[in-house]
């Protein structure tokens, strides 16, 4: 069922690549799990947090980039990264752009053709997270998420619409506004069709909206203003003005200098873990 | 002199990536420089440390995948990597093996040609250490150096041979007695042509037989008891042997199950940048 593809010893845990097929993309799907030391002891069931990766990005990336073991290791927490989209759909042209189709599929289910059929992200999260629950050292009840870029905007929205599952969330600069922003609306009218109703649906600000303080633990957000697509592509200030509408514990930590990229989020990934080792202990 | 390619804050520092031509190459070469807050003082003088990577690798590898540069701005020292080879030098065949010629320039003046003309590291990591000295906020005198695999044999034989330059020394699994495994073997008879008298000046372990204690901080290599070019290529067993024939301390630490990659250094980074730091501080 897992094919293990790799495996490495990293700071008395383990990271480890697997290989599996996936029902609800209907292709073979590779994710990453990096298993603290905490995970080694008999019976053990330690907290997971679900990184989403941004666009172009792997099930590598954030275990390459980031540095987030030491911190994991130390609070006893697994990390559980997965792939940013199918890969070998077949689909015509699902490689030509670099922030749709291939390494871009956004965290939800496409409706239109050609891309419903493996296009399914959001299942597969779920499906994911019932597979790692059911094969590893991870309990059932204690998983946060968090992202990155268009892997924030999947942190958020898989979050907003199932808090029962991802009882903690974070994210890092993530496109928070979607429906509003040049990439999202790229990915919206390629996944979902023209229809702006079904948009809201996995727009960060917008479910958020119709929310009441599902997070009481509160919501972290890193964003750094150095960030060259914070104005056009991100609006993490529609996601804040929509939790304080919606009484949800916000923090949104805009720090000055910082860019996109995994330098920043390496420079805050602790914060991140210890947040969710928080709100998970309970 | 120094071309910025790009900068990116990192930890309340900055990681950079400069261009500049080399005289020693005569070629243009690239590094990478993290540094700390510390730095931004004015007047400010911040020790260094060197990090010479393995075959394959270029500048960008161990900023991208230590997870150093939290360490380094706590102990505030600067991080310098350079480039693993000349790029460009346009001699035929220098990019088909992986293990010789671009990518493996083994930290030594070639003294065969075709090679001799462009493939001068050593010189080339002298030139780079007067340069970041003279251009960016470094104590001249405070520069320890520290690499993996070919770049631990780097660190090893550079800080031997220059130790009133490089104050203080690590490695992780370290090419440690190229004279007798393949790599080693290859790469001396490329570049060094088959005078085996001329290879024990580039052999850290030779060289140590030569040496009375030159580093009386203590020497600190890590090694994976999970390497897989451990028993064939690395020998760090005989680098320890010579220390203490020459009562040199030497501190050497092997980790079951770790292997050959970054995994392994992220693990320990911390550990090698606070002993420098130590050692650096007088």
């Amino acid at each position: 069922m897992l094919e293990l593809l790799s495996e490495h010893v990293c700071f008395g845990g383990v990271q480890r690549f697997y290989r599996h097929t996936s029902q609800s993309t209907g292709l073979p799907m590779r994710f990453g799990v990096f298993l603290p030391p905490a995970a080694h002891k008999a019976d053990a069931q330690v907290p997971a947090l679900f990184f989403l990766a941004g666009l172009t990005c792997t099930e590598e990336t954030f275990m390459i980039k980031a540095g987030a073991q030491r911190a994991a290791a130390e609070a006893g927490m697994a990390l559980i990264t997965p792939d940013t989209s199918p890969r070998g759909a077949g689909i015509e042209g699902e490689s030509e752009h670099w922030d749709f189709g291939v390494g871009a599929g956004f965290y939800l289910d496409a409706s239109e053709q050609p891309w419903a059929s493996h296009y399914r992200m959001e299942s597969y999260i779920h499906e994911l997270q019932q597979l790692v629950v059911k094969e590893l050292p991870i309990h059932p009840r204690r998983i946060g998420i968090s992202g990155h870029s268009m892997g924030g905007h999947g942190a958020l929205t898989l979050a907003l619409r199932r808090p029962d599952i991802f009882r903690s969330v974070s994210a890092f600069a993530p496109i928070a506004a979607p429906s509003r922003c040049p990439w999202g609306i790229k990915a919206f009218s390629g996944y979902l069709g023209e229809d702006r109703r079904k948009w809201a649906a996995h727009d960060a600000s917008l479910l958020m909206e119709q929310e009441q303080t599902p997070f009481p633990d509160g919501i972290l957000i890193d964003q750094g203003l150095g960030d060259k697509f914070l104005t056009e592509q991100l609006y993490p200030e529609e996601f804040e003005a929509a939790c304080i509408n919606a009484r949800q514990p916000i923090q949104l930590r805009r720090h000055a200098g910082y860019d996109h990229g995994y330098y920043f989020i390496a420079s805050f990934i602790d914060d991140h873990i210890r947040f969710h080792a928080r709100n998970l202990a309970g």
